[in-house]
């Protein structure tokens, strides 16, 4: 059997991957009226008169949302809410089981993005925070923004942020390897959709200035004419001397190339075009925009994609479990660009001496969880 | 410390009273790349082929929501979303604990009926079965019928259904002691809200043709004039002779009162003035219609209550997971009023011998999830 018949026979076998258990026994009808009425009466008084208390005496305190529209499925595209399900329910374990996070998935039968915004705002009581995942760009960016703004819980897309922190936490240990200064660091961004353009953001809030950004059409700048409004923004941060062309024009002379694109589009001649000891992040997935066997020969100082066959994976596992626990424990109201980056930097520092096929640390590393959740406060 | 006291401890202790768990272990890379990425791809691809596959692959098959606005919390009142939370946990509790349904509240932070309807609608997906709960009158009947017709999953307000199915085994079992026939029986329902109307309606259903409904203003009859559509429709149903009057008026003569009103509205007069061996269910939480002591020593043959410190309490445990459970295991669309009332032959034919301290099994008797599941099948 192959992964994806193994996969399918276990989500057969265990019929979900979640359950909701409870944590009260009731085994008398002293218990019943504890739990439930009449005895409950008294806690929802409580909560009545002081609303902080839902954060004590009920599961908001140490539980999120994982909502999606099932527009943007893991590289499948919009298979809808159904087809979410099962990535949504992974995701909820990968919480549980790495921070110890009470997280259920809500996949909604709606991609209109005033529907969306609305039904999650009406859904916020219960939750301590809210993980958006797999909603498909432009619509991601508002939806984010507007829920964040009018909430009072902390809300992160995680295609977006979660990627851009682990992203920032190889290249910071990728540059050490280089051991080049980060104002003189050159870097191509390929794709323009929800990672890319978050981890421009969060590379520019780093201090990088030397970026360019890349869609479908080829490289971003102020102007072009055809951008969105999320693009248009990132222009004005990026591509200082409005370079236009492809991939193989604008990539010449650089040190990073970061791709959340499409396999195969990376070509061993560009990779030979860059710099010296060139830093390859090839983050399409499942095939990677160049494979690394194919990077090292062309010269590469090191590669990193997003499988976990091969050594440096840039996984969000390493972030997304931590930044909720951080954000749940240390009462965060808004996750931060400066809240992420200190995630990362703490990532980064896991790994004591960084090497070409060890930029991050292991996902299992038990202290993974703790210096990222360390990292989200105000 | 009393009840409250204790229940406020407890949920402090426990910081709410459920835990989403994973079925899956994740102890490396292997486990990970079956239930997420990028096994969990199949799964997705299979859902968006065949979408019965959801029920049998993701939590769907054995997952409901346990829905309220906050706009009649037990006997509180309207107090919001955040207050309702820990009486929809207290629910899903049940849920598992007495049927091993997975449960999951959802508070909504809005009393627009509108907005209810869309929002369950486009959370549906992840669910097998939706549980109203606590959603006031007279909104609660539009709510459900709308939001049932427009789903294919099935959707039960348990504050009208569960409860009215439960008296109605009550009911059956009490007119065995009382050793009448059906068709002679003559009831009072007071109390025209969700309960009240629900009762009505399937005990109407069963068979019982002299019933009349009584709401603050006194009898319900066909043309009073300031009725709304839920009681215009049962006073098609009901009161024949058209009877006006408050409750000590048209009680009289009569065999059955059931009040899901107000506490200590019912004298011990009027039980006096009621046929002999009178049948009270003085249901209003926490203080009922009348007490017990009161109406047995006014001549009643048996009272039953909502409270757990006197006999024959109408408790919907006995009812709402096992009607759950069987949706979900028989794969029903819809919960009929035929399940209902099949559900609560089944529920009263658990008590042997019925007795004016006992007509209804007890809570904890671990038949009653079974054979009110097996009532509820096509």
């Amino acid at each position: 059997m192959d992964i994806y018949e193994k996969a399918l026979k276990l989500h057969e076998e265990k019929k979900g991957k979640l359950e909701i258990v409870s944590k009260v026994e009731i085994k008398d009808k002293n218990d019943l009226s504890l739990a439930y009425s009449p005895g409950v009466a008294a806690v929802s008084k409580l909560i009545a008169n002081d609303k902080k208390s839902a954060y004590t005496h009920t599961n908001k305190g140490n539980t999120i949302a994982v909502i999606s529209d099932g527009s943007a499925i893991l590289g499948l595209g919009n298979l809808g809410a159904l087809a979410a399900i099962p990535v949504m329910e992974g995701k909820c374990v990968l919480f549980k089981e790495f921070a110890n996070v009470d997280a259920i998935p809500i996949c909604l039968d709606t991609q209109d993005s005033e529907e969306i915004i609305k039904t999650i705002q009406n859904l916020a009581p219960n939750y301590g925070g809210i993980n958006l995942e797999d909603i498909s760009a432009p619509r991601c960016f508002e939806i984010e923004a507007r829920v964040r703004e009018s909430l009072d819980i902390p809300v992160l897309h995680d295609d977006q942020h979660g990627t851009a922190t682990v992203v920032l936490a190889g290249l910071i240990n990728a540059l050490k390897i280089k051991n080049t200064s980060q104002d003189k660091v050159k870097i191509i961004i390929n794709g323009a959709g929800a990672a890319g353009l978050a981890i421009t953001n969060l590379l520019i809030k780093y201090g990088f200035s030397q970026i360019i950004v890349l869609d479908s059409k080829g490289a971003i700048y102020e102007g072009r004419g055809d951008l969105n409004s999320a693009k248009e923004s990132v222009a004005k941060y990026t591509n200082k001397e409005k370079k236009a062309g492809d991939l193989a024009d604008v990539i010449k002379d650089v040190d990073v190339f970061i791709g959340v694109s499409q396999g195969n589009i990376l070509k061993p001649e560009m990779v030979k075009s860059m710099n010296k000891q060139a830093i390859i992040f090839a983050l399409a997935n499942p095939t990677p925009e160049i494979m690394p066997e194919e990077a090292l020969t062309a010269g590469a100082l090191l590669v990193a994609t997003g499988r976990s066959d091969y050594p440096n994976q840039i996984n969000n596992v390493l972030a997304f479990p931590g930044i909720f626990r951080g954000a749940l424990d240390n009462k965060v109201k808004q996750i931060t660009d400066k809240m992420l980056i200190k995630a990362a930097e703490n990532l980064a520092a896991l790994v004591a001496l960084p090497v070409p096929y060890e930029i991050l640390p292991n996902v299992f590393d038990k202290r993974v969880a703790l210096v990222v959740a360390d990292a989200i406060r105000d």
